[in-house]
């Protein structure tokens, strides 16, 4: 693998979103080949499997039928768009991967992590990322931010209670343990011009790294 | 698990599609309990993730996103008609389960079968069918049974070269030898009242048997 695989996880209202378009110029203006693209989606298969995952209406969608979609649109953006960009040598930044299968479904939905990561591994083979930032910010603080933001897309998720969101975030956090060389923590309590900050420098340091 | 799940095998033009709604009026007749359905499909959410499957329009969608959306429909389909169904005691004839998925992507896609089992295993858990009928037609015969149908929706899968659909049947029946307790073979290209009357038979017999 040529490129560098950077993804970004957290619960919602961390700001990863908005914060890996600014990360994105940030690393064009430096000269670096870079792509931004986000889970579930980013090519047309994959975005109308997206559709069906956040449908408000799916409420009667079953936690494996929706680990099993995410393992399906996350296959498909990774043949279509991650590998070949990749091969290419360029930075491939992606909003959600693997870890938010493993927080959303595995842990916080309950199916057990182990389980979804056999799952995913059918659907990821060999590109886990080369570095991972988790965008770390209390569920309560995340969701107030969320409730601010007009603009933002509502989906099935929103309606999940307080204590689902608790469940990720600590699944997060247990995830950051299990993989100290790849994942990286960074407090998105902060202000967002410190979250870039710091977020840019982490990834320039891997950047220069390796 | 109460009462008796079935499912219906076979390449394309191999009838099954009729022949399950004959057989589902026959066993009502007899005063069986009786539900049909297929796959994937049979409920709103599986119906969506088949569209899909089937657009002529997807030609980029890689084999191991049509093995997990396959599997994806499969279990939300399990969850919410055909255990709710066999708790209740009812006969449950499905159009297509696991082993299409064995067959097609599996073996003629070339993903492995012991793979695509593993993949399936978290979709259906325990939930094998008690019965299977595999009808038993040559590619060369199928496919011209289904040219003649001008009603039969056509989709992506009709695509695929004869190639492609002697792979599918060679995999019918390594599947067949491999799980002679559970898959039965039915000569399929009898005429379709000696078909009928053939899986009318087997079924009876394993109801009866039971």
């Amino acid at each position: 693998m040529k490129g560098h695989f950077i993804t970004f996880e957290g619960g919602e209202g961390a700001g990863k979103t908005s914060i890996l378009q600014t990360i994105k110029q940030k690393l064009s203006g430096q000269g670096y080949k870079v792509i931004a693209t986000r889970e579930p989606g980013g090519i047309e298969i994959s975005e109308k499997i997206r559709e069906i995952i956040h449908d408000p209406l799916h409420t009667a969608m079953d936690a494996r039928t929706e680990a099993l979609l995410y393992a399906a649109a996350r296959n498909q953006h990774l043949v279509e768009k991650v590998i070949p960009a990749l091969e290419q040598g360029k930075i491939v930044i992606c909003d959600r991967f693997i870890d938010s299968s493993l927080a959303y479904q595995g842990y916080a939905r309950g199916l057990g992590m182990d389980e979804v990561f056999t799952l995913n591994q059918f659907a990821i083979r060999d590109y886990m990322p080369n570095l991972t930032l988790f965008f770390d910010i209390e569920p309560k603080k995340g969701l107030e931010r969320i409730k601010v933001n007009k603009d933002r897309e509502r989906n099935r998720l929103d309606l999940e209670e307080i204590h689902f969101h608790e469940l990720v975030y600590e699944a997060y956090q247990i995830l950051a343990e299990k993989y100290p060389h790849r994942i990286q923590t960074i407090d998105a309590a902060q202000s967002i011009e410190m979250v870039e900050t710091d977020a840019m420098d982490r990834i320039i340091s891997h950047l220069q790294g390796k």
